[in-house]
């Protein structure tokens, strides 16, 4: 009779990936407690996140796996799942940040995210990057939201991005902003934008290593909602230097703003801080103030992402007439002067360590 | 010398698969134009989209592919893109719709989408199941934004979900609403679900096929913004009849819910209508109407969609509050009328096919 050895059966898992991350089962330490009885093998999977979809796609790969072996009678798998620690540095980010196109520094990378759409990201990135080259900053943007992307439109640009000696270059503002986004290029703006996560991933990472930014202070990183394939990827494959966490008051959508605070928590990428938009509706014919969106709840986001409430934005029609006329960088909002000391705080720390 | 022959190269290219659709480049008949002379090999290969960010790794793939081939001195590759007919006929939804759970029989499946974020889909959804489930309808929701769910909160519901005898089991409503949510799924509902695109498919179609939805009329599934995994999956492997497109009256969200108009045509989903939100806000201590995101675009995403603007949906300070306190059914909006109507129509016309 043949005997099983354990590290045939390590072997033969080792060939078994998890479907999400493609690393392979071994390698994740996912399989533990493994036993050897007279030909019957009894193991443990420890999942990285226990209501996962694929848990019974992957058991079966898993004992299939095992079943093959020459020797194996039976196999049993035991469904477990890994502790917040141990899922943390499975998914730990990994040091695979692209080489960028030569002569490219950028000093910081702030990425702004919410989670939530809608909120206002690239209307703060847009106001942000202004106040930022006001104040004597060299900046770009650079728009990660692949199928929704509004960079172009708020300032009123347009393509064709033209390849040049020091790669993709970017297309300037009237403020002299770096921006690239898909949009621009695209041969018309409201084409769509059809691809998968893969895709996804692709484009925002070559407008990463692929783009002439040259020598910039901050390079704005404008995220779309979701916590899948856009934000992994600036979270796992660009060098982010913090993150500025974008809410609403509505309590709808702090929970979901919370949802990215725990996933920059579990990638262990830093928040620099939070900016609570659309913060009450002030009417300037009567002086009456209106919560539209209800009391606001960014000191609850500010809590659980363990960072400061930088500023709030009202809503104010007139600076929506100029986002939709491809203006927003000749608004000059004074809550965003909080914004740009923290990033030149964050900055300083940096070159003192 | 070896003399290389046509179906030779071919066999070879078959091997090549196109990096985003995952299927064959021969298959999807991107070859064209294929030449022999004195063993160089020129093709040209038509891309699905010119602007492709892959299409160098492709071309890349395709020429080594070729290339080691005996008798190949030299491969020139020269890339061109489909036409408009045959991108269509390409990315056509395939019949790949699950089958259900026994039992189950849902006369309508409505996909709630917009493209753009935060532009009250979710709410929109809610509403309409609301109005529908009091005109007599039996309803469900399928909440198929996986990474930033927002119904269970709507709805003041929580998990977790139960697997019955019909399969998993939807949680109710105070009305009677049948609802599936990931966020039903979840230990904490702030927690993160840092899931890439195929997940993300598989979690929608889970949704679909694994749940004892019953007898309904309606099946609305409320999407997540943007035109890729969660969008593709509903629009190719869920059997929707219709689309329900909302947007609100900021010009930039009119050119990201275009975008999904442009997704809808390209995969022969038929648009039912559109609804307009956050169309002004009144103040009702002083009677002023205020046109807050401006005054609105919603008969240009009809153009494009060529479809019907079904009703428009004024801001309402205590309307958030409702949704903010789990209470959006208790909500009766004379506006949602309009699209129950519309809903009946087309389930009359289908019923008379």
């Amino acid at each position: 009779m043949v005997e099983i050895t354990e590290s045939e059966i390590m072997d033969a898992l080792r060939r078994v990936n998890d479907p999400e991350i493609h690393r392979s089962i071994v390698d994740l330490k996912m399989v533990r407690d493994l036993k050897i009885q007279d030909g019957k093998v009894i193991f443990t999977l420890a999942l990285t996140i226990p209501e996962c979809p694929l848990r019974d796609q992957l058991a079966q790969d898993a004992r299939l796996a095992v079943a093959a072996l020459p020797g194996v009678k039976e196999v049993e798998v035991i469904l477990g799942a890994m502790s917040a620690e141990e899922r943390q540095s499975v998914l730990q980010p990994k040091p695979q940040t692209p080489a960028m196109v030569t002569n490219n520094q950028v000093k910081q990378v702030i990425a702004v995210m919410s989670g939530k759409g809608g909120v206002g990201k690239s209307m703060v990135t847009g106001l942000l990057a202004a106040a930022l080259i006001r104040a004597g900053h060299r900046v770009g943007i650079l728009d990660a939201d692949v199928t929704g992307p509004s960079i172009p439109r708020l300032f009123g640009v347009h393509g064709p991005l033209i390849v040049g000696k020091a790669g993709i270059e970017p297309i300037q503002s009237r403020l002299g902003i770096k921006l690239v986004s898909i949009n621009l290029a695209l041969e018309k703006e409201d084409q769509a934008v059809i691809w998968r996560g893969p895709m996804i991933s692709n484009a925002i990472q070559q407008f990463w290593k692929d783009v002439g930014w040259g020598q910039l202070e901050e390079l704005l990183v404008d995220l779309p909602p979701g916590t899948s394939d856009a934000a992994l990827t600036v979270m796992q494959n660009l060098p982010i230097s913090g993150i500025l966490m974008i809410t609403t008051p509505q309590s709808l959508a702090t929970m979901v703003v919370n949802k990215t605070v725990f996933m920059a928590h579990t990638l262990k990428a830093p928040i620099i801080g939070i900016i609570e938009n659309m913060a009450g509706f002030f009417a300037e014919d009567t002086g009456h103030q209106y919560d539209i969106f209800g009391p606001g709840h960014s000191e609850e986001v500010a809590r659980a992402a363990n960072a400061p409430v930088l500023t709030h934005l009202p809503l104010r029609p007139e600076l929506t007439k100029m986002c939709d006329d491809g203006m927003i960088e000749l608004a000059d909002v004074p809550e965003m002067s909080a914004v740009v000391t923290a990033l030149e705080t964050v900055s300083l720390k940096a070159s003192h360590v």
